[in-house]
């Protein structure tokens, strides 16, 4: 079944400069915010304009490039330059793998052009970045495919934060496999968590009502309410990391939801391109999670809730235990347990995209 | 230890009239309503002005008595009024046990007056209510005796929404036991769910704070991140119906807990008197679970999320069934596994109170 999808692209390259969705700004309107140079892209990034390992990544990408766009002198001082704008964009968030594996998959493509002429550097940078734009969309695609398997016709998905078009250049992740499902002609319903603190569920109800795609907002804690019903029958999520054992750390909250889906017997089903896979961490544990600042607790579209001199945490994201997963999708296929096993195999798996 | 605690009754009878402190105002400014008239105080009811099961129940049967404090007629057309109020009354709020068991006890007044003297009909119902406010306040001081034991120097508590003093006359079910083990020298430090939709974790957040006891606001979903680190001892929350078996019916997103409670090995306490216990009822399956308005899901202290066009869900409240409990702590001691043992006989026990 063919289906027209509505949304444009979460970030696009146009007149020598790269364009993002203001995600914070969503629902209300859909504007592009414009970035000229990497520390633009930095301060998206770190605010959220811009959001989800995979758009990250390839924001990132697009941020290598604009720091030498310009740039009019020896390809070894253009490395240098690189290699600066590199530390300034790992340091925005440290959790999401696509950022670092983004910044450096730019320096390879620098480093394959030692020797050449400056303006040929340049290019090749360019196109490097343009094709990350080009294979996630592919990748969400695959992910899609991969994953519609796992999503019965008729079925009422749960879902967590924003794993949409949104999180990514195109199509999605979690909400790809959805997408995947409805073009092969399947009912899909989707409850989507409203994810406190930043509440990227309404970028998911947003994006899925732009597309048509039958939704239902829920507070975060009715998770566990709906499933006791029998009303969920599958929960997908993203991942913005997952390690060679196949834990998974994704958005706040996903590993309650993890154990909620055990002990109802509940397929889990993380959806994350390859490039979300840290192959060189061994678990969950080694992975760095993000403490945001406390006014994102304390509140709510700019509404305090209470005063600051309440303590609170904000750990953006928690680690999910590979024993909680039924499934990771890839772009390459998917992972089953034992994922010690399944992750390093497809992570290293030729070709076949 | 002698603890000064400072947050004043919520609820109390002055210059005839009912003075409920108003939580719709809270944390900004403590300020007190006042209802002089029965619609009044189901209005309060009704929009949460005054929430918290016991207070709920406690606000009803002064509510039954103003509807009759100033009749003059025949005892007969006094009960015919009282019957009429209590419809009102009960149709506020469908959940709380509490608020049908006060109403009942008003009516069984009543009728234990039947042939009595007008005036001291109405005097004997007056005294009724206060012996209820004053009871309230005895119950809770009894379940936090008897629920301490179940909080261990030093421990980390979690808890939802608010059972606590602002939930009841004073002193708290939930919040009682923690003050309780605070009152035998306990250091304590408590985990506050935020509590969506309606954020009751707020008031939490105000009246530990006010009375100067360590507490951490957290999202709801943070909830599972916190047990997965250790940092959650035990986790104590209120009840608004205990069914005979021991399931429990209580703000939505207690299931969850509970479920994260049991898959971490962490005891799962509720706190609940008597009066919430519905012993007619022989599983959670049978207790009515109010769907509030999709304004309170849709947003949040006024701010709107999303338009309004958006599907959502909005059960106040969730079941728990007894499987997940640790113990029900009650004013005449605590109900452990088998529930459908320990709850039939603790609540047909006689006095000890």
């Amino acid at each position: 079944m063919s289906v027209k999808w509505e949304l444009p692209p979460t970030l696009k390259w146009e007149n020598d400069k790269l364009l993002l969705i203001d995600q914070t700004r969503l629902p209300e309107e859909l504007v592009f915010i414009e970035c000229s140079i990497p520390q633009e892209v930095a301060e998206c990034i770190k605010t959220m304009k811009v959001r989800g390992a995979p758009a990250i990544g390839v924001a990132a990408a697009f941020g290598m490039f604009l720091s030498i766009k310009d740039f009019e002198g020896d390809v070894d001082l253009l490395f240098e330059k690189l290699e600066e704008t590199a530390e300034l964009l790992r340091s925005t968030r440290p959790t999401a793998y696509n950022l670092f594996w983004a910044i450096e998959r730019m320096l390879q493509r620098a480093r394959d052009m030692q020797g050449e002429e400056t303006g040929k550097a340049k290019e090749a940078l360019f196109e490097e970045a343009m094709r990350m734009w080009e294979e996630d969309i592919e990748v969400n695609r695959a992910i899609g495919r991969n994953g519609s398997r796992f999503i019965k016709d008729g079925a009422n998905v749960l879902t967590i934060c924003n794993a949409g078009s949104l999180a990514t250049v195109w199509f999605g992740t979690a909400l790809g496999i959805i997408r995947s499902a409805i073009e092969e002609g399947k009912k899909i319903h989707v409850y989507a968590c409203e994810t406190r603190p930043r509440l990227q569920g309404i970028l998911t109800v947003f994006e899925l009502l732009e597309d048509n795609i039958p939704v239902t907002l829920i507070t975060d804690f009715m998770a566990g309410y709906l499933m006791s019903k029998g009303k969920v029958d599958v929960v997908v999520t993203g991942a913005d990391r997952v390690a060679r054992n196949g834990d998974v750390a994704n958005k706040i909250g996903t590993y309650t939801l993890a154990v909620l889906a055990k002990s109802h017997d509940i397929p889990f089903i993380v959806a994350a391109p390859l490039s979300s896979i840290d192959i060189n961490i061994a678990t969950g544990a080694d992975i760095p999670i993000e403490e945001r600042e406390k006014e994102e607790v304390l509140s709510i579209k700019g509404k305090r809730l209470i005063t600051e001199d309440v303590d609170v945490i904000n750990p953006a994201f928690d680690v999910t235990p590979s024993r909680l997963i039924t499934a990771i999708v890839t772009e390459r296929g998917v992972c089953s347990p034992p994922f010690e096993e399944s992750v390093p195999a497809i992570f290293h798996k030729q070709g076949g995209r």
